[in-house]
Parts: structure tokens; C-alpha cells; sequence
């Protein structure tokens, strides 16, 4: 544990700016951001001002004493418990800023992505009826997609890991390959090269299930000829990695090479305008273009580029939120190229997705790795 | 995929009962239960009368066509397309019954635990204000509590496959241990066994880390005299087993074998009392005697059972949905006894959890395994 005041500070300001009560934790990726470590419970509380608040099972207090050096902690015991300390909490919080503000509700701020359920919001919002809840965003983007230079280490990190995976899925492609086995050996190569989890299942898609939009292991055994989309998501220190990669196991035919060389293309255009200014609906804009021209416009999709750090898909993260089509790229942020699909239904599909870094030069690769797909021959 | 027709008709003769549109499926457990067969974007809608709808991807169609005989499919191919899909089958399935009814709005039914992302529900409502929007537990628990011979075979292979992932934890448990190598290893053995993953990550936690209300995997090596708790959650074609248990890594001392005997004890009394009728709420009222005759009643926390099946955590989960203390078990559920932790701040906790079919003479356990937490010595 290592409270990270420099960002909780930095955090409490734009609150400030926003005229927020506070910021409730109850996400993985926040967790880690302000404390530096994990729970499998993450619940603390950023105030407008002072030190955040901890809330935690009575069993860890004495950890979590000796971690944090005197922040304040709430400690419950029983079912419910916790629920009422953050009521508790957010009472208190209100009376320090002098009683309820004339007119509005105070406004807190969470974050409302894929891990957050809807019936925690629900209870929050119906036990503390005086606050009115609002995405978090606006608060944690300003904070977090720039990307501080070790938030990008732990990220090349990451992301070699996914490489030593994918350099084992490598050796077993070949005619007659199962692809649970194969998924079985990457997560295996992964876990020993220090990855803690990924952050969604493998996917090894073979034959036509590689035009799934995202993927799942392949039921049959691949068989000579078959494209084979590979996606890989290993974890280090909370920071996401994303690789994918599509191969050939034998000679591609002609509609498999289309696929192949447009996506090459649409992935190299992409690269290039990862600049800042540049948005979204910019790239798709493009890729349309190269995917048009190889007779494929029909089949192209929108989203080849997601912000990606401590959160899988995070902001911009347009096929989550379509106004992030509009957000300008800035320097330093990491985004992902190769999200989208290119498919022909009943044939097959490719994706090729790789980490860059935003420079002023197109984006900076984090981890170069072959684009290479003809294998098991 | 399979199409369970008997499962779609008995979930329609109860929403006509309810008097509901339909039922929004987002969650992998509902998908995987009327389809037989999971996406990782499932999206269906189950309506009133008539077949299924399934939601998908223009590049899965033809999959899809072939694997669902004729039912309707209603495919998207560009961001935004989805929802649209949703709205437009609501409306029509609005028409078919003759126009909106009169008076209230009609109530579509969608799972909200912890996969239904708060920001989906949010967009639903939005999307849809002539609908109003409920928690699907009343039809979808009384399908789906008591379970099936099949699905008890499944779970039953799920939870072995557990077993050999706790068996090669033992095989490593010794001084100087990694906790990350054992969780490795275990993953590993229990991916080559079969399972398609891991419903939470797999807990190693050691030392004081033991009394953390759930886990995470613990930072240091093992030490001598250490408890060392392990949770195993691998699935097998979406079925979750939950197998935990306790070790200590030598000789355990006053306290240890105090919370060792406690918990055994209590493990017991919980499992006599998985027979119909029984709440939870009655299984922790005992379980809190028997801490208390140990001396560890303030250490004791509500909640050692919770139901198991398609999700990890589903009716009766008293931990989640307090009003679920007072769901009476009914003969053929699965429930799992041990979820709770018995801790002693600062010290270490206990806990070994299994899963349990509930008989008129008490829980038959699906795997025996074997309580027996002296190792490496």
C-alpha cells in the first residue's frame, strides 16, 4: 500500500473545480491508482478535501494501520455494515463543508463502467438520497489519460508479458492444435513471466469463429487452413496489456490474404495519425478509406483505437461511449490500434492489436512484435 | 449451441404470470442457460410468447443461422446498431401484443448483479422510456434455483476439477513458497483438466493476510508456521466451483488450531442443517453459537452459505441481497458452506468452503475433499 497523495490532491482540485462532495472508490483500476494496491473489495472514499477514507472488513484494520500511516479508516463487521459506513461517511463529509449546500444536491462522483453493477448504484443512490451521483469521469480522464512515464513502464511491462504468451501460441499453432490447449499454455507462459490475471479470457478463435466481433476459446481442433485470431490480456501491477494477432496455419487463400493486407494497411494509417488533436472518428474515418479500397468498405467497423492503463478500455473508449468518437488524442496517453475486426461472414476475420504511446511523430509501439501470420506449415 | 425450448417456455408461462414484455439477457449465466453456449457479448431477449431473439454481431450471422434452426436474429454491424436492434425488438414485441396496455408500463425483466454494468442499464432506460425496467429474479430464480440432474453432473465435474487444482497447491506448500508460483500452478492444472477459467481470481493468501474478508494473492513468500488460505473457482462449461481451504505450514499454534476447530465444527452444524426449509439466516444463527462456545463470537461473520450454479454467487446470496437471509432452501439446490471467514485481526482467519446439494437429510457434499490442513512439515 502506498497512498499516492500527489494524485489524490491532484484529484481533490479538479473536484474543487467541479463543486463535487467527494469521489467513491469501488473500482479495481481508481483502487490502484490513488492506494497502489489492490483489494478484492476496493471501497475507499476521495473527499473534496483531507485524507481519503479507507473502508475495509474489521479483519484487515491492523494491515491496513500499519499501511497507511493514520488515514482515516472505517472499519465494519457485519453485513450492511459497510454500506452504512459509507453513508457515515459521506454525512460527515457534508457537515465539515459546513451543512448542505442551498439548492442542488452535492454531487459525488463514481465511476460507471463494466465493473461497477447496477444495484450497487442503485443502493448507493437510494441510502444517501441528499447526493446526487455522477459519472466520474470528468474528475479521473483529466487525471489519468496522460500517462505518467512509470505508469508507461508498468504498461511495456505488461504488454512483454502478453509477447511471451504470444510467443508460445507461436510453437503450438499447427494443423490438428487444440485451442484450449493452447490458451492453457499461453495463460500458463504468462503467469510464469509474473502476469497476475488477465483482464478478459483468451480468446482463440479459429476457422469462422475468427469473425466473432470479440472472441472465446474455439471448440474443434484447427485444421489446415484455418485463420486463427489470437487475443491476449495479461495484467502486471493492475496495467493492462492487449495483444492480438491473427494467423494462417498453412498457405493463405486469396480472401484470407485480402483480409490480411488491408488490415496491415489500416493498422500502418492508424499508427500514423496517433497525434495529438487527432480523434477517434479521424482513424475510422481513414481506416474506411483502406478497408474501401481493397473492396472490403462493407465490412469494415468502427473503434480501432481504445485508451488503455490501469482500465482495459478506458477513455477514449468510443464503441463503450460514442461522444469519445470526438476526444482529441493527446501526448502521452496509450492507446491500443487494432480493436476492430475486418471480417467476411461465414469466411473469417483479422485483427491485429498492439499498445503506442501519442507522440507529436504518430504513435511510439510500446512492444514491437512481428506482424507474421503464416505459421505450421 | 442449443436452444433450450423447455427452459424459454417455463421462463414465459411466469413472465405471463408476472405480466411482462419480455427478458433482456446480458449476462453470460441467462445467455448460457437458454442457449447453451456463450458469447462474450451475449445479448438475447426472451419475450412473453414466441421464439427467442437473439442480438448479434453481422460477422457471427451466419454461425448463428446454422446453429439456431430459423429463430429470429436480429444482426448489427456498426457501433450504436445494438441498442437500436434492442429498441426495435421491444417495440415490435410492444405491437404484438396489441399496443402498450393501459395504465402502468410494461415491465421487462434484466439480471443486476454484479456483470450488468450500472452505465447499460442507465443507457436501456434511456433508450427505452416506455418500458419499465426489473430486477428478472422472480422468473429467473425460480427456474433456475433448484437444479437440474444435468446441471448437478456439471457442477459436480467443475468442483473436481478444483480438487486437482488443490491437490497440486498441497504438492507446493512448504516454507519459502511463491504463493503467485502455487496460484500458477493451480491454474495451470486445473486448465489442463478442462476448466475454460476462473470465476475470481485465485486467492493465495498467507500470514495475515488470511483474515481478509475475500482475497488476492499475497506479496511474500510463505514463512514457517504460516496459515495459508487457497480459493479455487475454476468453471466448466459455465458451472462454478468454489473449493477452499486452510493450511498451516507446520505446526499450528493455540490460535490457529482454536480457529481450526471452530470453523470445522461450525462447517459441520451448517452442512446438517442444508436440508428444505432451512434460511441462511438460521445456518448463521447456529454458526454464531458455535464460534461464541469457542470463545470467537465476536469473530464470527454472518453469511457461511451462499448458491452456486451458472454464477458464482446467485439466490440465496444473503451477503449481496440481505432479504435473502430469509429464503426458505429448497430441495435439489446447490448451495456452498464456508464462504464466511473466521479471523482474528491482525493474526489469521480460516475458511474451507464446499459445495452442497440440499437433501431431506442434510447437505450431500458434490466432492468430498478432504479437511486436513497440516502440511510441510
Amino acid at each position: 500500500m502506498n497512498i499516492r497523495f500527489d494524485r489524490v490532491e491532484r484529484a481533490q482540485q479538479l473536484m474543487r473545480e467541479q463543486g463535487w462532495l467527494g469521489i467513491m472508490v469501488m473500482n479495481h483500476d481508481d483502487y490502484r491508482y490513488f492506494f497502489g494496491a489492490d483489494r478484492s473489495q476496493p471501497r475507499a472514499i476521495i473527499p473534496f478535501e483531507g485524507p481519503p477514507v479507507l473502508v475495509a472488513f474489521a479483519g484487515e484494520e491492523p494491515e491496513l494501520r500499519d499501511a497507511t500511516a493514520g488515514a482515516p479508516i472505517r472499519v465494519f463487521t457485519h453485513v450492511g455494515g459497510q454500506i452504512q459506513d459509507v453513508v457515515m461517511a459521506f454525512r460527515d463529509l457534508m457537515k465539515s463543508r459546513g451543512g448542505p449546500p442551498p439548492g442542488a444536491k452535492p454531487r459525488v462522483g463514481m465511476q460507471m463502467w463494466f465493473e461497477t453493477p447496477a444495484f450497487l448504484v442503485d443502493l448507493f443512490r437510494r441510502v444517501n438520497p441528499a447526493l446526487e451521483l455522477v459519472p466520474s469521469d470528468p474528475v479521473m480522464d483529466r487525471l489519468r489519460m496522460v500517462k505518467e512515464p512509470e505508469e508507461i513502464a508498468l504498461l511495456e511491462r505488461a504488454q512483454s508479458i502478453a509477447a511471451l504468451g504470444m510467443d508460445r501460441v507461436r510453437e503450438m499453432l499447427a494443423p490438428g492444435a487444440s485451442p484450449h490447449e493452447i490458451a492453457t499454455e499461453a495463460l500458463y507462459a504468462m503467469m510464469k513471466a509474473g502476469a497476475e490475471r488477465t483482464s478478459t479470457p483468451i480468446y482463440v478463435n479459429a476457422g469462422r469463429d475468427t469473425c466473432w466481433l470479440h472472441g472465446r476459446i474455439s471448440a474443434g481442433p484447427i485444421r489446415e487452413g484455418d485463420l486463427v485470431l489470437v487475443d491476449l490480456t495479461p495484467q502486471f501491477e493492475g496495467y493492462c496489456a492487449n495483444l492480438a494477432r491473427t494467423f494462417v496455419v498453412g498457405r493463405p487463400d486469396g480472401e484470407q490474404q485480402r483480409l490480411l493486407d488491408a488490415y496491415a494497411e489500416m493498422r500502418e494509417a492508424s499508427r500514423d495519425r496517433l497525434r495529438p488533436g487527432t480523434k477517434v472518428a479521424d482513424i475510422d474515418a481513414r481506416g474506411l478509406e483502406v478497408c474501401a479500397s481493397h473492396g472490403l468498405g462493407e465490412a469494415h467497423v468502427d473503434g480501432i483505437s481504445h485508451g488503455i492503463g490501469l482500465r482495459f478500455e478506458e477513455t477514449p473508449a468510443s464503441t463503450i461511449v460514442k461522444p469519445h468518437r470526438n476526444v482529441a488524442l493527446l501526448e502521452g496517453m496509450t492507446v491500443t490500434v487494432g480493436h476492430t475486426i475486418l471480417a467476411l461472414p461465414g469466411l473469417g476475420g483479422v485483427r491485429h492489436e498492439d499498445i503506442y504511446e501519442v507522440t507529436p511523430n504518430g504513435g511510439r509501439i510500446l512492444v514491437p512484435y512481428p506482424v507474421d501470420p503464416v505459421v505450421g506449415r
